[in-house]
């Protein structure tokens, strides 16, 4: 199987676990729940959840042992999308080429559609650890739960940090913790639950987590390259939209040029670092160039 | 010691477990972590997470097994609230006498702090988690925990209601299923796990869960009485304003009288119920008429 046939097979695995959630038919909430399915069926890549399956693969081939924290990460990563979205943050009208959540319904119910997707995240969680019966499992799915909501708060973080800083002229020290925050934190969690679920050893999960830290940079510096020069038909987001807010980026303070080689270098430290996997690995090398390359 | 001086003293305690958070000085987020510690330390009434340790001590001293719990419950209770303020919901400048979050800060850092409060509570749980040896509690804590994130699903199910039924006139199954949700979801939870974390039979769950449910609609009744009728001065909140946004609520449906009436009645089933505690119950049957006479 080649690398875009296994990314697409990992897209409808995704895709089609998500469409089973939010369709229980209570009139009182009907347009609530389907404000939340709006958002998770929308579009998006599913990276997150792919780079942890797949992470956890490198280890055991029961990668569904980490399905109840993939199916959680997208529907956090939706609804701080949702949230970010909201005129009071961004005020963008679309993503993935749709009308974002409060264009489609209203504010209002963007913003409960939002919190109620992160708060169920922890259901989809919970309710496998209160099935799980393997005390050793337990444990491991409560550090990874800790980690995974210790995540949530940096990304919160990176997110109102972007917010305050419009308009001003970062340093390289203040863009990296924002981009760390906002972007890398949940993209690092993703790769560090599927480790742990997978039982990575200390050491490969310390590997790995440098490949994410620094894949998780990546996504944002292309995410930045995109937003400045991408095709807004394959994006689905207006081009040139960062510079017209003044958002500090790595294109705006370093242009298209230097951010290009900075995302180059960057890739190519993530790709060595896992390396140590041997052909195991495959899948995610030509994850991270696929990063790299992406038009949307 | 009498009622209110145990009353104070939980108050005391709670306030001052809350009055540690926050307080780490990032200065990338400072105002975010300023504007969360604002809402969790505007002068709530604590009462879910009073009820929490109260009924934990029905059954033992240790009654700081669920001191987590309680601490998130209260942190979610005022994220709830702050997202409830703001312009796309009820639009309300003061609560408890004192601007609401969105007014003292801005919508932004209201909607990031509303959300970072939300998942604090998850953060402050799973640490706790972590860190339990006890298999017997793990697997008590993980249902509470379950049953705690069901409890906000709910939560924000009843709260999505309450703002698209504005202006509509309600039938009592409908008013009862808003209530039940937006109000009630978190003192109920707040009741049983209390009782889970103490060690009730099942027995003893069952009858505290109707005791709770109770509690949960006089709070909501009283709301709405005091919403009605009662002194800004000592509310926080002007007088009047449930009707003027043609809110259904008790009293606009049926009037203050009858009003009264529901709420007597319904404390008085709540307290009947617990009297199988004995001794015991005292606090917790004060903590009803409580909730019954507050002016606040």
């Amino acid at each position: 199987m080649n690398f875009k046939e296994e990314l697409k097979n990992y897209q409808k695995y995704m895709d089609d676990k998500l469409n089973d959630f939010f369709l229980d038919e209570n009139s009182y909430d009907k347009r609530l729940k389907e404000a939340m399915r709006y958002s998770l069926l929308a579009g998006g890549k599913r990276i997150r959840p792919i780079l942890m399956l797949a992470t956890c693969k490198l280890f055991t081939e029961d990668y569904e042992v980490c399905l109840p924290f993939a199916i959680g990460m997208e529907m956090v990563h939706n609804a701080i999308l949702i949230h970010d979205d909201m005129p009071c943050i961004d005020d963008d009208d679309f993503r993935h080429g749709k009308p974002t959540n409060h264009k489609m319904y209203d504010e209002c119910t963007a913003l409960l559609a939002g919190d109620a997707l992160f708060n169920y995240a922890n259901i989809v969680i919970t309710d496998d650890l209160r099935e799980e019966l393997d005390i050793k499992k337990i444990s491991m799915k409560i550090m990874a739960l800790n980690e995974f909501v210790k995540a949530q708060d940096n990304m919160l973080s990176g997110e109102y940090y972007d917010t305050v800083s419009e308009g001003e002229i970062l340093t390289l020290e203040q863009l990296e913790y924002m981009h760390r925050n906002k972007t890398g934190a949940l993209i690092k969690e993703a790769v560090r639950i599927g480790a742990l679920l997978g039982g990575a050893s200390n050491q490969e999960l310390q590997v790995l987590t440098n490949f994410a830290e620094n894949i998780g940079l990546a996504f944002q510096i292309k995410d930045d390259i995109l937003s400045e020069i991408g095709d807004s038909k394959k994006t689905g987001k207006p081009v040139g939209n960062d510079r017209e807010k003044n958002k500090a980026t790595f294109v705006t303070k370093y242009g298209i040029e230097r951010a290009q080689e900075i995302l180059d270098d960057v890739i190519n430290e993530a790709m060595t670092s896992i390396r140590i996997f041997g052909d195991k690995s495959e899948f995610l090398l030509n994850l991270a160039l696929y990063i790299k390359d992406r038009e949307s």
